[in-house]
């Protein structure tokens, strides 16, 4: 089969030791890819099929989108390392926000046909370690990463654990077909990662609040939609990029605003403009920039949080005071698993209330994929899929 | 001032012995209605106005609905008692589901001004028993009840303590005119009954959830408006009237059945293909009826939950397996108070996400308010106002 | 090896149909035991020992409850079927509540070492269904369990998944010695049930509560010790075993009371003294008795709890004014997995604050097992523990 | 009657305006005491005796304990200011910390008698507010506060409103005679802050977790008490004072570091140790210092949480990946109201679970407490109780 494969050279600094990969001792893994692996490259390789056995499934891949980590994983810094910061092993074929249609069950797979239209999580949690066991999937000790860490869906085919997969029939039932099914399976996993944000890590979500979202590349953009049809009154966004504000708006944000156009104190007027003056309920930080944080904890409501899913290398600068005269908190959220969160958006998705494929800006093949990394630079597009 | 005041003679039975109003100790309050009061009528009188002192807001009524309860204190049982089983004394001005534009405040009123368009809390909860201060202000031990125990709101001005009264404000700056405005605002109570219902009591609710509501009175239609907004991905109804099924489907449901028209399994396979065969997430018992409680226990998903709101004289024949096999729940819930429910269900009116006024199915006078009395007994309308 | 085997005769009726066992096709398993399996009957074997590959784990055991479902495997009614009305298969090793060293890993296994101190979850969830995907492993759809469709520990080897196995090096550095660090790790299993009930099924335990327990077997036994641990301010226990009374206070209840001995309104007068007039906040049903979830239903807090652990063949006649009234609740429990649940009773034992060792009555070798069964029948003793 | 009272001269700087008191509307109230109260001086005077009116209960004071907040009153900076930084008024009676008997009761009072034991809330939560209607009365954003904006108890006799007053009885029923009674009463204030903080603000605590304070003044030493009698599996307590060292282990903490002795790693081996390397499940921050949170915040467990209660100028440097990564959170909590913390704490007391009259270290009458207040600025000693 083709597939879209990442190379790099290994070049460990900072102490960076890495490890081997469990399912192919000889390739290694960077705890941080950037303090290990220098002059990173993507091309089209031809690799072998994968294999159904055990309890794999192996899905023939429809959609897989380009993420803004594959970006990461392409781009270089002045030392010629890879930009991304987390786990990733190479070589290894990248992808993880996928759809496509069973091709082969290993012989301990249940519930999953032949032909059936699927998708599945990208965190590979272990389900045997303590936080496993304790409910928390996303913060496994022992998490494995598809298109990280082990071969992912920019490829003709990928090869996934059973209990990763999961059906997109209701799509199809509710007369969702092709290539919307197809794209709306790939945007299952951004989706995902709002949802988990918005309403498990910060439990207790109401109808009828006021939310706010930082940043509206895919994660923002369905944390927008998620309140939207979860009943948010309100709903304030923050984006630089013209582009992606507009789509904030179509996603369901009553207004989305420019950063680097507000005065001083436009950020705390806007909050309290969109909560009647008590706060904002829900802040949700997918932006990962410096300085939006301490204006999030600075607004909220009595009780309310704020939810912090993007990631970068600031501090945030906490004053303690605005959590606790208002009894309110931050919370860290991470993953999509757990929480039947792929099957609730599958559904909502397939109930008409999460038009995730509206943010998709276009489609490239496998060949076509490399430069597409180049032209997502500019982070001003939407979602771009790569269709094999 | 004009109000429409129920009166009815004192004729305890059953250990019945009632206890005097506190604020106006000549009136007799029965525990239960009919186990004391016979003869109940309704006639409209020349009452005194109320005055605005200490936290009292005086309040112009521009809607108010009539409830199946008001319905109840009217009618008659075969020994002529009132069917009316909750709280109520006599005399007592009814009407408990209300809007309208402040006349005058107490001198402890803070917050609200004379003109505001307002609604009010139905349940005076007292705010200092041992419930109060454990945030359980619906199961307060020693509430009084608007329009039951002192006199409410089927009148042309009507008093309650401001701490019970919200602002329509957010109604009006939507550019929501009259007479919507104070149409919403008379049915922000039966929604905020569903409210807590299916968000506090039955905490947890997660969109993408299959919702099933039994009883499409202005409560259970508005557990489905609400579930809609809230993300449910697939709600179900059932209802046996033909008229309020069809209002069912304008509030959101995506199928509303007669219970008397199915089969043996007819419930459970309805609940069955609306969550594809996982169960149902939320049930609300809204109808009050003998044997819906029993089938819904029997038809939820794991770590689902069955709110009971609708109240009747039968018992619950209940498999306490159907709870200990998928850690479901029974979960009873009352009142409308706390959680910010009220502001919740106004900002959801403001946000156009719940359409309440679609149940509104006629206006009355004070004058017609009798014989609309009699009208509703068959169950058959929707909402109908008294606008004074 | 040798291990207590379990053999019946397949007479399926009323329709039980078993399905084939997915670990020895040969072996049947029916889904209510007691509509299959006639002629029960236990025998000490000779077994093979059980293969350490993949990610199993061989656990030499060193001690092994005898559980009610193990007397009711053994019981058989007038019919001469066996009266566990639960999944089981035969031929089957028993005994699932045990504790022992590790004797062997699979290539798999990680965090476990040969020599630790482990005991393990009886439940088998797959972790891959729906409920194991929702965080509800306790209601996994898929579920297998030890001792009953697959081999248990009444034998001096048995072999789980490392997923279902639980360190006791916390019972070691606490300077706990043998036999009681075994005989603690025997009754991890048991407390896990009550854990479950306690702090997860029943979410919101807050110290300082007032707590109910009705069967002092023990799983009640447990959730007696369990609550005290937890702060509860005052426990009550309902057994009408006189030597089990007595434990329920040694484990920590203020009060046992012989349900026979009450008059009709002794339990509500129980509740009412136990709770300063407020009611019971959390009721834990461990009896699986006719009769007694109505009473606690009648007898709790505002927004209090009745948890449903133990199982019978019962309706339970409730009368929803009881849970609408108060805004209570009635929840299903089930199984020990998932919330950490293992782990967080080791840390207890290990903290010195769950004695759970003090309900153990004796102790008999595999060969007495069988005996002991028969004795077992009056319900009369606390815990026999199987050394082999 | 003779009071404690304080007295300071009005000089705003900082733009601080303050307000006039609603109750004696001749009296300043400044949101930020040290930015207008100069010269703050406490003397015994005589005042007239408090009238019980309306709702108000007025109790004879038994005990009332000084606060590190009244030292803060107490205290000047260099310019002469006062060094409290919150809201206060002045003249005003201080002591908010107390118990008593009931002296006499207003016309409305209900449920509380003429002689009965009591303590009271020190927050005047309005119950109006938004906040107060959605159930965070700690959050009211209209209060009063005991003692600070209102005569509090360092006095012989002081009024409160019925709602915030709580019933030492079930202390009396349990056999605790004077003065222990009236210590323990005036202990519940303190107790309640850190209720709300571990198991209210921090919802979820769940027994066998591993517990972390810094700071072992009152609020942290009842922190560690409450986490003991809730079940925490491991305490471990940072205090720079010997003395509050050894009463943290008296409390129930396994070890009691100080802060300044631990190398560069020592509060994360110390962190890691506790919880047998997972990482603390619930970290207590009641020392207000610098520095600390951002420690707790790197060595939390998956889910854990960080509750803010200690209040300091400074900034807490956060780095997201840890909250992220562990999909774990920091909570502001502030207040002892709600959720009916005051009779939880009296409950755990009457039970013998919540010994916090063992950190009394001192008791002086009124004539005592000037100088008691200088002796109070070394921060040694553990609670003094004025007996006037």
């Amino acid at each position: 089969m083709r597939a879209v494969v990442l190379r790099a050279d290994w070049a460990p600094r900072d102490g960076e030791t890495g490890r081997f990969d469990s399912r192919e001792p000889e390739r290694r893994i960077a705890t941080r890819g950037n303090a290990a692996w220098r002059n990173p490259r993507f091309a089209v390789e031809d690799r072998p099929d994968p294999a159904a056995t055990g309890d794999l499934v192996v899905i023939r891949v429809r959609a897989c989108g380009i993420c803004g980590s594959d970006v990461h994983l392409h781009e270089r810094d002045a030392d010629g390392y890879m930009v991304y910061p987390g786990m990733v092993g190479t070589p290894v074929t990248t992808g993880h926000e996928f759809s496509g249609t069973v091709e082969a069950i290993g012989q301990d797979v249940v519930d999953i046909a032949i032909g059936d239209p699927v998708c599945a999580e990208e965190i590979a949690w272990c389900g045997a370690c303590l936080a496993c066991r304790s409910g928390l999937p996303n913060n496994c000790t022992r998490l494995g990463e598809l298109g990280f860490t082990f071969d992912g869906a920019h490829a003709e085919l990928v090869s996934v654990r059973a209990r990763y997969v999961w059906s997109l029939r209701p799509l199809l039932e509710a007369g969702i077909g092709e290539p919307r099914l197809f794209h709306l399976g790939a945007l299952v996993e951004p989706a995902g990662v709002a949802f988990i944000g918005l309403f498990v890590s910060a439990a207790g979500f109401l109808p009828g609040s006021a939310i706010g979202v930082a940043g509206a590349g895919p994660i923002g953009l369905a944390a927008i939609a998620l309140a939207r049809a979860a009943g948010a009154s309100r709903i304030v966004a923050f984006e630089p990029s013209r582009a992606r504000r507009a789509m904030a708006v179509a996603m369901g944000a009553d207004a989305a605003h420019d950063p680097r156009e507000l005065g001083a104190d436009g950020f705390a007027e806007i909050a309290r403009e969109a909560s009647r003056g008590r706060g904002i309920d829900r802040w949700v930080e997918a932006s990962g920039a410096r300085g939006v944080a301490e204006r999030m904890a600075a607004t909220l409501a009595p009780g309310g949080r704020v939810v912090l899913i993007g990631r970068g290398p600031h501090t945030i600068g906490l004053d303690p005071e605005h959590l606790i005269v208002r009894g309110a908190s931050i919370t860290g959220s991470i993953g999509h698993s757990g929480s039947g969160a792929f099957g609730r958006v599958i559904d909502l998705m397939a109930a008409g209330r999460l038009p995730m494929d509206k943010i998709v800006s276009g489609t490239v093949s496998l060949d076509g994929m490399v430069a597409a990394l180049e032209d997502l630079r500019d982070r001003e597009a939407g979602k771009t899929i790569v269709e094999p």
